[in-house]
């Protein structure tokens, strides 16, 4: 490939990049279905033809949204891979995610937004957050299972009910924050909560 | 007044709560900024001049729609006026609140879409919604203050953190248990969480 080639590509990529961006905060405050490809366009500073160069139609540019979204939590919160601990390195990730968060209201916008909207059977991201919720649950549970057999957890703990309430607790934190962000501390809260399920010597860094 | 006016205000009455009723499924399906007075009048079966009569502007409709919301929560689970212990039994509300709910999928999603797009200032319902989670904090906040004042509660807890914590634990509940209504036991994991930070001899119903 040569060097001219690779700006080519490079270009196209941070104009696909550009577009996605603004696309999350439109969709954020919007919502998916009443966000125009014009409004999203303007946004960007291009026309409706050029969007549609990009993304033909406003559900693959959602697909992208989600994408993009799953990346940069993958990103911004790395799982380290000299643990010593990855069960409990699994959970202070999420303590991490919801710090992160704190500094992108429109992440989370877009996520509270989204995943209610995401209810209706019709919704283009409906089986994108069944399947991301039964995986987030799952995943979850099965650290807190190995955590249990391990004698970590607080006597009587239903790992899959723990899962679930944590989960429940990071999205439900993310609306009254949004309204509010003086008055919530999420990551403080969902420590808490977690750390009171942990017998000692476990302590969530 | 004679029974031929108490006809006429019943007849208006009956065709503003049944308007009342179809628009809170249309908003909580399609959220507040996407639905049309246009897709309420045909939901309902009247024209779009039929609806304006009785709601000049979508915001009206979207009050009336909250409000109604409101009474109804207070109507289907009432505070009892002869508890033995009224800080227990505003929390067993909750609970309450919570499995009546899973039998009203159209009030869950109306809450859930409405609360995430009211984040965005400029939405019409941001300060309903702010001033309605302010008093649910406080409320709740109060109730825990009290109960822990008679070493009710865990020691270490801290009610406000605490009444957070659990409105933020309904709110999420709803989002995964409209995606996957068997999977979700709104109103056990409610339960299991608070009694958890209740000391014996305190149960929940």
């Amino acid at each position: 490939m040569t060097s001219q080639q690779r700006g080519g590509y490079a270009k196209g990529d941070a104009r696909r990049e550009a577009i996605v961006e603004v696309a999350t905060e439109v969709f954020g405050t919007l919502g998916f279905r009443s966000a125009t490809m014009l409004q999203i366009a303007a946004a960007c500073g291009i026309s409706r033809t050029g969007l549609l160069h990009h993304f033909p139609t406003k559900e693959s540019l959602l697909e992208a949204v989600l994408a993009q979204r799953d990346r940069t939590s993958a990103l911004v919160v790395p799982l380290p891979s000299d643990v010593a601990d990855p069960d409990l390195a699994a959970i202070e990730r999420l303590i991490a995610l919801a710090r992160h968060n704190a500094s992108s209201p429109e992440i989370v916008n877009l996520f509270s937004v989204l995943s209610a909207e995401a209810g209706d059977p019709e919704h283009p991201a409906h089986a994108y957050f069944l399947e991301r919720y039964a995986a987030a649950r799952a995943e979850l549970a099965a650290a807190l299972t190995r955590l249990a057999a391990r004698g970590a957890l607080v006597a009587g703990t239903d790992p899959r009910a723990l899962a679930i309430e944590i989960i429940a607790l990071m999205d439900g934190l993310q609306v009254q924050w949004v309204l509010a962000p003086d008055s919530i501390d999420m990551a403080a809260v969902l420590r808490h909560r977690i750390q009171a399920a942990l017998l000692p010597p476990y302590v969530l860094r």
